[in-house]
């Protein structure tokens, strides 16, 4: 009962991804590159195993399967032991021995590089994170209709959000209950991320004052969390009338993710924070009209100026301890490049896919503000999450 | 609103896990450490906070602190923007120039790791990770009470999982809604793993079949799960009479882990299956016989003899696919040392925190065999996890 690693449908599409690595790995004078990271593997397989993909600038790439043991062999698709077995089946296939070698300097171990760089003792040691990263800042048709289709289930689940509410419930409690619809909804119950600052479960339901908790991570919104081991989200607070409870529970659905926020409250909240809301929803209107070849820095820029233009920034991005970037690139990863920044270098292409969440903390009420995950396309950014956008009361 | 970052009541327990962190730099011949990994951030602060801790062999450690902004400042808590900061501060503190400092080579990236290399130039750069792994491989007092506390929500939670069955449910039906009793009973919705081999939400629940599938993942069942990006786990098989369900479902409740798995079943399951179960049991039993003092691959040892002596050494630990280790460390990881393998080459110690887990799997049937989490004492084994441990029906 082997089976294929790689099913014939999604053939095509695995080398559609190898191809576009390969552009920036010649752009990098990379003759090869040897994937290792959970994400990567994926997006150079459809399917995580565990092992490593090699890439040689020209010859056909090469997969290293530990483990399962159910994967069928072939020239491609090569069973291992352990990485040091990968040179000599490098050599075996005829391939040219690389002069220089890209390894995922910023996803992989310092430990676990060096064992990696190991294996091709005379090549010169490149950052393959580069061209990986280059590869999946825009997406393909493919990727972009799961995305969309995780973007559907989402939606699905945001529709039944306010059914999960009962009197008196904490946002603890709130927040267990979404978790719930998402998982039944067929959310895989794991988000990927990059880096070591998002110590996520499925996302963060943030109640009142606690979106004033100052909180280490890299997420827009704070909250102090229920334990000093994971200070942020929500805290236990109990849901109170005057309030409001920003959602922004995610988890993807296969393989690819989506970004979506969206405001509930109790009863009626001050016209500040209600004016804060408008104000998100026009710096998204504003943003939308972005076309491919817009700097990406263009947007924080604007979203600060009508944030500024309405007195509102104080508020904007937090309160006691105020973010500095209004959204990121999403994909296989919920916190993909670029990042949406003052100082981003990025510029806009099209089939970019970033999530935009222009946020407000109004002190005494809770955070307002939405966010979206848009495509980029040329006629400006197109939302994949399309789910009514007002304030929705409890 | 500054709060101190170690509120005083932990300081002294902060203390001793500097204290005991030192001890091993010295061995090692490091005279700091730069302590970066969240895990580590959690070992030596007692929260996690964005920065970097900074521990010399003698002299004051030090915390630089880039977020939250609430942290009070002190000599010892430094408010930094950015790591190139530190050696200033180091500086200015008194303490001597380090002529060696340890990085986490085997959990920070190989990119991190450069970058903080770069901040003591003059320096031989050592493998931090080894002194914390050490000093962590023991728990302390207050460390074992929490893990106590969390076995005690852990068995809470499965006394409620016969409640969380109906008719005709899937494998992961039945995960979601014990993924809900376990948050509602205070698990914090996120699991601290080493490595990149556990794509893990709050644990697995594998039934029938499904527990033949084999997996990438360093888990000792497997599974298919329900999407490529991620096969482990629950596959979406419903649960069938004369089968079992395998739940091995955890979720932190205070920073540290307690790892148990029981069995339930629906009718009556074939008498190889009793059988193997029973097996799992009597090799706990003995392993938790072991003293101080026992080398760590006697454990694997005689779990395989006693299974081996029972003719069950074709089921044991997988079928198609088997796991060539019964247990593992725990504590502020789901899976830390000492991996209980045939190679292994650690002793146990008093304090220790192991999890064993000797399992079998059972074509036609599913998984039986249970996990307890222990504390190695003078009188062997101590099982934190007090749940029974026989079969229970659904």
């Amino acid at each position: 009962m082997l089976m294929k690693l790689i099913p014939d449908h999604l053939t095509p599409e695995i080398n559609l991804h190898i191809d576009k690595t390969r552009q920036f790995m010649e752009a990098q004078g990379m003759d090869a590159l040897l994937v290792s990271s959970n994400s990567n593997i994926y997006y150079t397989t459809g399917r995580f195993f565990r092992g490593y993909v090699y890439i040689p600038l020209s010859g056909n790439a090469m997969w290293f399967v530990v483990r399962p043991v159910d994967i069928d062999s072939s020239p491609e698709v090569v069973r291992v032991r352990k990485p040091e077995d990968i040179p000599a089946a490098v050599q075996a296939a005829g391939l040219t021995p690389p002069r220089s070698v890209g390894f995922e300097f910023d996803s992989m171990t310092y430990s676990g590089t060096q064992r990696l760089m190991a294996l091709f003792p005379g090549a010169t040691p490149l950052n393959g994170s580069i061209p990986l990263r280059l590869a999946r800042l825009t997406k393909t048709p493919w990727e972009i209709d799961r995305m969309k289709e995780d973007g559907m289930h989402q939606t699905e689940v945001y529709r039944r959000v306010t059914k999960c509410y009962e009197e008196d419930m904490t946002d603890v409690q709130f927040q267990i209950e979404i978790e719930r619809i998402l998982r039944l909804e067929g959310c895989l119950g794991f988000i990927r991320t990059s880096g070591n600052l998002m110590d996520i479960n499925l996302g963060s339901v943030i109640a009142g004052d606690n979106a004033d908790n100052p909180s280490p991570y890299d997420f827009t919104m704070g909250g102090a969390g229920t334990h000093p081991s994971l200070p942020g989200g929500a805290d236990g607070t109990t849901i109170r009338p005057g309030q409001t409870v920003m959602v922004d529970m995610n988890g993807s659905f296969n393989g690819y993710q989506t970004d979506m926020t969206r405001v509930w409250c109790l009863g009626e909240i001050p016209r500040l924070a209600q004016k804060a809301h408008k104000c998100s929803l026009a710096i998204l209107r504003a943003c939308e009209k972005a076309k491919p070849g817009t700097p990406v820095k263009d947007l924080y820029q604007k979203a600060l100026d009508i944030a500024t233009a309405e007195k509102l920034q104080d508020y904007f991005m937090g309160h006691r301890q105020q973010a500095v970037f209004i959204g990121h690139g999403v994909g296989i990863e919920l916190n993909e490049p670029p990042v949406v920044t003052p100082r981003s270098r990025d510029i806009l292409q099209e089939n970019m896919t970033i999530a935009l969440e222009p946020k407000f903390v109004i002190p005494g009420v809770g955070a307002v503000g939405i966010e979206n995950t848009y495509v980029v396309t040329p006629r400006g950014l197109n939302s994949i999450t399309r789910f009514p956008e007002e304030i929705q009361e409890l």
